[in-house]
């Protein structure tokens, strides 16, 4: 049973052929026409879905992260996080996601559009594990005045500092480390809404 | 009374035209030439204090970092790590301190020594707040197995997300944040050696 559509197949290889193309020669050099040829999808039906460049660089590098950071929903906070952080480390050293991080830092000083991308990817990218916090805080397992933005940020500041500043390599033990400092704030009562 | 030996009046000069050069046109084309041409000291004299570029380099920045951030001392470990990161915040938002951050965030995925640059700024730089924390440690004021350089990370981490993740404004609410992290963190007793 083919349950993939025609407008699925032209939205995966628009995607691919994005990141891609992002990845391997950066976003100033980044063009529909360049997408268009290597996909033979024409640029009206891109232009349609998406409406510029940045439109459909913001959504290609969340698709990939979407994939590659499922939020889990074990019942366990510490566990859910664990995996998360877990996962989110998996992305961030993947050959794509590193490509896609340097892009993102690299470019964003001289290239406005990146420094709007880059913040929509992590600040509301995050936003998809709320569920996940939020079914914590209905079960009693973090005080009542976490919010889950706030916890999310201190779960993945520690992990990108070591990545991003330090350039160091990054482990389970980074991750466990980065879900105890989370944690420990969450039950201090330092994470509510800022 | 002239206090400042002609030798520190050079190496200021030289460290004054290194951080120019850096900020204004990259680390790429920054040249020992350049430096000496500035300066109007001899490229062999700049050549015998600092080996080469990289070298140069760390210590414009370090110097620049120390002059910004002082290492605090009130006998208070919360007010201590406020006013630190309240100061590393200025340094991180200031025309410089952007520029440079700029530099060895954007350049460092094409030039390996700006990543060792980073690290060592970065890793070592704030070592020299270990004093204040080992003060804190011998007061009885946070846990003794407390790792100086592990709470300092826990300090920084998420003051660097929100300026170079996020882009956000920051601000002496995100120092208190911060703050209250780390201190959440370090009492909890998830700051131990890694």
């Amino acid at each position: 049973m083919e349950r993939i559509g025609r407008g699925e197949k032209v939205r995966a290889a628009v995607i691919a052929a994005t990141l891609t193309e992002l990845t391997e020669k950066g976003y100033a050099a980044l063009t529909i026409d360049e997408i268009a040829r290597r996909t033979g999808v024409h640029k009206t039906t891109i232009y349609r879905r998406w409406r510029d460049v940045p439109t459909l660089v913001l959504d290609a590098v969340t698709v990939h992260a979407e994939v590659d950071i499922p939020i889990p929903d074990s019942g366990d906070i510490e566990r859910d996080l664990t995996r998360l952080a877990t996962s989110f480390i998996g992305w961030a050293t993947s050959t794509t996601g590193r490509a896609i991080l340097t892009v993102l830092l690299s470019d964003a000083a001289r290239i406005p559009e990146i420094a709007a991308i880059r913040r929509q990817l992590f600040e509301d990218g995050p936003r998809r594990a709320d569920t996940m916090i939020t079914a914590a805080l209905a079960r009693g397992d973090l005080p009542a005045d976490v919010d889950p933005a706030e916890l999310l940020k201190a779960l993945i500041a520690p992990i990108f500092f070591e990545i991003v500043i330090i350039g160091a390599t990054v482990d389970q033990k980074t991750a466990a480390h980065a879900v105890s400092v989370a944690l420990a704030a969450a039950r201090a009562g330092v994470l509510g809404r800022q």
